[in-house]
């Protein structure tokens, strides 16, 4: 259904103050870009994810449907597609690959839209997560280039709690000593498997473990810890893993030299309808913080999905109600008149 | 302030089945019993805590006063005081300690109460975290001898979601490769430091982050969990950190055989005023859960500490709002007429 593609960029600047000499963004397309350049979707990927796993919104009477959309499913940098440390050549290889910003991110992908496909405006970005993260960013830094944005599960800054989240995964990962530093000669799996059971807690929501809906996919606690989680970033490079976290830990989009740190200017800038859908029972990105951020966005509505899914709430293998009231929302904000 | 001792047993037959040869209590008394034996209250410690952390609730004047009560804080089995991995000789010595239960150290505390005191009668237990977990199994296995329960951010048994917590905490730990299966030559420091930093988001709530009251602490987000968190358990053995998490995992007072592994009928049993005071922003003791073995405890109260300290509320050094709400719950119980 997707055609995979990348593009290729050299001497990439990135907010940190590094320049890496060569980077490449991976993604996918969907669909046929019109004549007008006036029906493309960017779907940006999530941590850890691919643009493989975009596809459980995309298809024909989907949310977003390639006979009417040209969907452009990004990879973000680190994610082992794109640019990363487990692809990129010394002296940016494995641990020495420099700190990557969401900004970095969308900057790059900006570039893609405009030099693979002449295209300056964007009909929607939407996405999950660090995807929605990358979202926001887009809205708030390049607002005239943005018709709609939807962001599901994500969040416009990292809060010092998700920070404190990542952190732990990060020591758990580094724990291991296979790890070395990062200058691996086999995988550091012991701390891989300590990322993947640490979601198995903060992804899934007390009442989803309450409600007995992990004995669905495992006749046990523990073999639905063990066979559901423990394995999920195994096959994962450890540094691109590290990589990504650091850009999820330092995610603002005040941090566009624009709006000189200021969150809530950056806030004010998103001037595109927008829905914000923050999972009731996310316990790292809640929806408090959602509230907030929605709070200071002109023409944005928060709509809190009724889910007991935790951070996983309308993603991929989901309640099917919540992948629904996702469908919908995206598909009111498409549909919206134009406004621009 | 408190009398240090230690009580010792020979051939304790645990509920795993197991025999621990010899097996000690450690535990500190404050106060005076009286003449009837009436006026003791037991105060049993939490995961990784010591009798001397119990100091913040007793004092003259404060719930649990010495001038009025024989107060005696008593170490959990694996704390490094009472029997653990760390001081038991071989062959139950570091990872072969047998499997502990909640139960376990009830029915010890219960014979070191006779033996050494000659006490059949608690006025009160009462207990935080897994000391509230003790508090419930003491109050569900032998009511006639419970006068009052007091559980603070504890449970009547670990949830799945706990569970999955902790097994997360745990494969962290033990992803350090200088764990060796428990058979260590050199403290597993980076585990036992990756154990910390994963409190750090657990134990706190993001509305406390939220609020910026991580800053008190120190002066950037960085510098609190690594100066707060991450050395919070390098002191303590790591064998003795498995076995008391081993011990909370199983926690559930339906297991004390007369019960045939039915918790409503435990909760039942508890025939005892009680107040269980649950933190409405725990993230691993939610409220709800508490709020279920109130509907089952015939005269128990849920009484939700409005506090956004997670699971610290009401601990040492939290709030000074939250431990005064905690020790009126206490005072009230305590003061409250007998009820038998």
């Amino acid at each position: 259904m997707m055609a995979d593609g990348h593009h290729d960029f050299e001497r990439v600047e990135l907010l940190s103050g590094a320049t890496l000499p060569r980077a490449r963004l991976a993604f996918a397309t969907c669909g046929t870009l019109n004549a007008r350049r006036d029906n493309a979707i960017l779907f940006p990927t999530w941590f850890s994810s691919t643009h493989h796993k975009n596809a459980w919104l995309i298809g024909p009477g989907k949310a977003l449907d390639p006979s009417r959309h040209f969907i452009v499913c990004v990879d973000l940098l680190g994610n082992g597609l794109s640019s990363s440390p487990s692809n990129t050549a010394a002296p940016f290889d494995g641990p020495r690959f420099p700190a990557v910003h969401i900004l970095d991110n969308v900057r790059l992908q900006r570039r893609l839209l405009a030099e693979r496909f002449g295209i300056d405006l964007l009909q929607l970005v939407v996405g999950r997560s660090m995807g929605a993260q990358t979202a926001f960013q887009w809205a708030a830094s390049f607002p005239s280039q943005v018709g709609r944005m939807f962001a599901l599960c994500g969040s416009a800054r990292t809060t010092p709690h998700n920070y404190a989240f990542i952190d732990s995964i990060k020591a758990a990962l580094q724990a291991d000593c296979r790890w070395n530093g990062g200058n691996y000669d086999s995988s550091p799996l012991a701390g891989l498997r300590a990322v993947g059971r640490a979601y198995a807690a903060w992804a899934m929501s007390p009442e989803y473990y309450r409600s007995g809906l992990h004995l669905r996919e495992a006749d046990t606690l523990d073999a639905y810890l063990e066979r559901r989680w423990a394995d999920n970033f195994i096959h994962s490079d450890a540094n691109d893993l590290l990589a990504m976290m650091r850009t999820w830990q330092t995610a603002d989009i005040g941090a566009d030299p624009q709006f000189g740190g200021d969150w809530q200017r950056a806030l004010a800038a998103i001037a595109c309808p927008a829905i914000v859908m923050p999972s009731r029972t996310d316990q790292y990105f809640p929806p408090e913080d959602s509230a907030q951020a929605v709070a200071g966005m002109p023409r944005a509505e928060l709509r809190i999905l009724d889910s007991i899914w935790g951070h996983r709430a309308g993603s991929p293998g989901s309640d099917p109600a919540d992948i629904a009231a996702v469908e919908a929302a995206i598909a009111e904000l498409v549909d919206s008149p134009p406004t621009r």
